[in-house]
């Protein structure tokens, strides 16, 4: 047997990235041969973060080869997973996200919290552990925090997520908005990505009553900058949503400054998105005011939209 | 909003009445408005257990109304658990089984260990939320774990649950070794049970690649003497066969002084059962060596003889 692989989902997002280092360091620690490996490219956000506290990011997984032992974070759906995961032998998965579309065989260590982000999780761990949380994993768990809260300003950050979010601020030794702020902007550079790559960088599948649904989302301080190339956008969603047969693609472009979203929906249900947000698709395009969340804003309402 | 609602699964056992009841128990103490309840009638041995350490049985819930909170203790898929799961709202998962046919809208508290028993699980939380174990909840627990373990003798138990029930037999102040014959004793009494209730009283139905199988178990120390109305076992067997539409039903007998089982198969997959445990049916019976364990070694085998 190999070394157990530490990983997050497909199109791998900061939370994802730092927290498969951070339990990989922690997991070394109490004695344990794994290594974290990556899906998918790391993101500009991410590469801030990795870059300012000292890492490398994990070598990139190419294929999962059956029998594998597996640990997962912050996913759990096999779809958002490496291919071949059924095949794997998962050992834990740490998430933070509803559960579904996740099945094995024999017992394993499941740990889901209705928490902002893994990392909130993991810092607990080395808590409970009594394992020293190191100065740079503190940096890599806060930043993922940051990422994953906008700056705890998304509904989904928990009175858990702030209050680790300073502790491993103090523990990192930065100022939590100086360097959140420095690191969101950082990600929300979005002038050097093709269409394709925008709809792409964070997008994530889901099943809802049947209905296969994309969402993507961007993070950015320019909303209009990023549909001065709508045309493209719309036929590379399309062609996503031919190749994958999806019911509803949607495009969730999210201001990081104002904290609101605007979003593109095309596909055959994208009247769903009218009936969830209470809008009216404007040449495809809606204002979501004051949605940031695509866990709890986003695929919960377009859930229960699907259902009816 | 009423009581959140802690449950197992349906026919219940000792270790998801006790946990029920435990995990009420702290979780008041900790603040939350809850109420264990069970989805059938308990067994001898959980009966036993509650006489010993002067509990009431939880009260029984018929059905469970959409939207209802609930907990689930000791289960995970959806149709071991309460008609209409789907559309109750789960707050927390408490397990030690494989995931499997579960699913949520919105992230939840999902905690399972592979360990041998949810009541060691409990214990430990207990512990992390420095509340103090009473004396007759830590009877329960102890029950919990001397029932899915055997006495400690099931492949299942681990160091973790050994250790856990050592400890709340002191807390309890019962020697675990005569407490817990006694109470295997009073639950392997069948003399009462007719054909019926026997393949019923501890049934699961498991997904198996797409075939349907139903798993029943129970403890005795008469084998040949439950095989006594085996007419009537095979009978009563059929008729769920073919109500359920399943591939296969077996039957397991396990004798808990010999930590031996002898298993009834029937269904157009019992050639599965040979193929599972190398063995031959001899007239529908196959004596099976060492095998105790529904879940480590009856449903993992079955699983991959399915999957062939």
């Amino acid at each position: 047997m190999g070394k157990t692989l530490i990983f997050g989902h497909k199109n791998p997002d900061t939370d994802t990235i730092c927290s498969s280092l951070a339990y990989a360091d922690l997991k070394k620690k109490l004695g344990a041969d794994v290594e974290a490996v990556k899906l998918g490219d790391v993101n500009k956000e991410t590469q801030f973060a990795l870059d300012y506290f000292k890492f490398e990011a994990p070598e990139y997984l190419p294929t999962l080869e059956p029998g594998t032992e597996v640990i997962l974070v912050d996913h759990n759906e096999f779809q958002q997973s490496s291919e071949g995961i059924e095949a794997a032998r998962i050992l834990e998965v740490i998430d933070h996200h509803r559960i579904a579309n996740f099945e094995t065989k024999e017992p394993v260590y499941f740990r889901a919290e209705p928490v902002g982000c893994t990392a909130t999780i993991i810092k607990k761990m080395y808590k409970e552990n009594q394992v020293d949380l190191p100065e740079n994993i503190a940096g890599l768990l806060l930043s993922a925090i940051i990422s994953d809260s906008l700056l705890l300003k998304s509904p989904t950050c928990t009175d858990e997520d702030v209050e680790a979010a300073h502790d491993l601020a103090r523990i990192a030794g930065v100022n939590l908005e100086e360097y959140g702020l420095e690191m969101l902007k950082a990600g929300a550079d979005l002038s050097d990505k093709s269409a394709s790559e925008l709809i792409s960088m964070d997008a994530k599948e889901f099943s809802m009553h049947g209905a296969k649904v994309e969402v993507a989302q961007v993070n950015t301080v320019d909303v209009e900058g990023t549909y001065a190339i709508k045309a493209e956008l719309e036929a590379a969603i399309n062609k996503v949503i031919e190749e994958k047969g999806l019911d509803l693609f949607l495009f969730v472009v999210t201001d990081i400054l104002n904290n609101d979203s605007d979003a593109l929906a095309l596909g055959k249900s994208a009247d769903k998105v009218e009936k969830a947000f209470h809008t009216n698709l404007i040449e495809n395009r809606a204002f979501l005011k004051g949605v940031v969340s695509r866990k709890k804003q986003i695929v919960t309402n377009l859930t229960d939209a699907f259902a009816e």
